[in-house]
């Protein structure tokens, strides 16, 4: 495991640390659609992603998902150590939206070297306000676009993310990541075929007007 | 100006950064509606609220505005100097609710002490987490509540902080808080008040039914 490729603050830390890390550190690969952090109670540590991606998001009172962000290679999912920090009191959960490869480094070892070592400690600040600023372009989105340009967003980004024009996705999936019901989702995805930004079928969602749907991502706001 | 009483980590700096600080740290008035930061470009440093009430809000490209939390005594803003993390690509305003006094600490000078001290930096980290839990409060919110039961969130928190049932404060004023226009907000406390929920006059909304409007501010969903 090349953990000074992966943790920038790897140089900075004393010969018995790097030991420590390297001792704790355990390298894991999961299925698709694996649970791997579940809310508040649940504080297992932190996730560095290696291959693959996992998928960050909040869980309403009724059950309803929305996502926070997404991590890819060389990320690191701070918050499914929340527990660290004792203003967190918000619940995320955390799942495998593929196969992914990660490193697991455990809460206590995390916790100790923050309360020990001034380069993890800042280190941690930046990843909190990466994590931070990705949930604030969120709220905006929700705050000031209309659904129908936030969903235009959301596959344009998963489009890039999947390297196709043609997604593979469920409509329910795409539910969970807006916030909103699958049939609000149908309803729109409808009206987008219809409008011939995207062609639709099982399981699938092509792009097919790249500049319109741009356009509608963009500058459709409430 | 007792640094110590307001600043966790004061005991944990050296002789030489607590004469620094003495020296940076300027206290100063500002009355009602003086704004503090505004956006990005602007990164004046961190305030601590002595007395009065500073208010963080975003706006949005159309100038919507929504409050993001507010800082009362003791509290610190600290994305008011987001330029010191290179993470935070979020731009954030400061204003001051009413006459406030508080305590100005310079970016360059905190910016310093977070790279130096361990101390200041986990205090950092505390900081940023506890504002990440009021923007995921407000996310949940957002996402998850209808406007009226936001509405009714917000007069019971106002009158909270008010310290009385008859608030004073105008719709344009509640309609930038909860970032939405003001005609939405002057139609749901008409029907608030045409409920018999609240009262209604020139500049003021008084609670009628505070059970009333407990109820609709904790479960009207969605």
């Amino acid at each position: 495991m090349d953990l000074q490729e992966y943790l920038p603050f790897w140089q900075d830390l004393t010969a018995h640390q790097r030991a420590v890390l390297s001792r704790s550190v355990t390298k894991r690969t999961v299925p698709e659609g694996t649970l791997l952090h579940s809310g508040a109670d649940d504080c297992v540590g932190l996730f560095l992603v290696l291959h693959g991606m996992l998928r960050a998001y909040m869980v309403s009172q009724e059950g309803r998902e929305v996502t926070l962000y997404r991590l890819l290679e060389r990320d690191i999912c701070l918050f499914s150590a929340g527990c660290m920090l004792n203003s967190v009191d918000f619940d995320i959960y955390v799942e495998a939206v593929q196969e992914t490869e990660f490193l697991h480094i455990p809460t206590d070892v995390y916790q100790k070297f923050m309360q020990d070592s001034l380069p993890v400690a800042r280190y941690t600040n930046e990843l909190m306000a990466s994590r931070f600023s990705d949930v604030m372009w969120l709220l905006d989105q929700v705050l000031n676009k209309k659904l129908d340009s936030r969903l235009a967003a959301f596959l344009l980004e998963e489009s890039d993310l999947q390297g196709t024009p043609v997604i593979s996705i469920t409509q329910e999936t795409i539910a969970r990541h807006l916030g909103t019901a699958r049939e609000v989702v149908t309803r729109l995805l409808r009206y987008m075929a219809a409008e011939e930004l995207i062609t639709l079928s099982r399981g699938q969602v092509a792009i097919k007007d790249l500049k319109k749907l741009e356009t509608l991502a963009a500058d459709s706001r409430r």
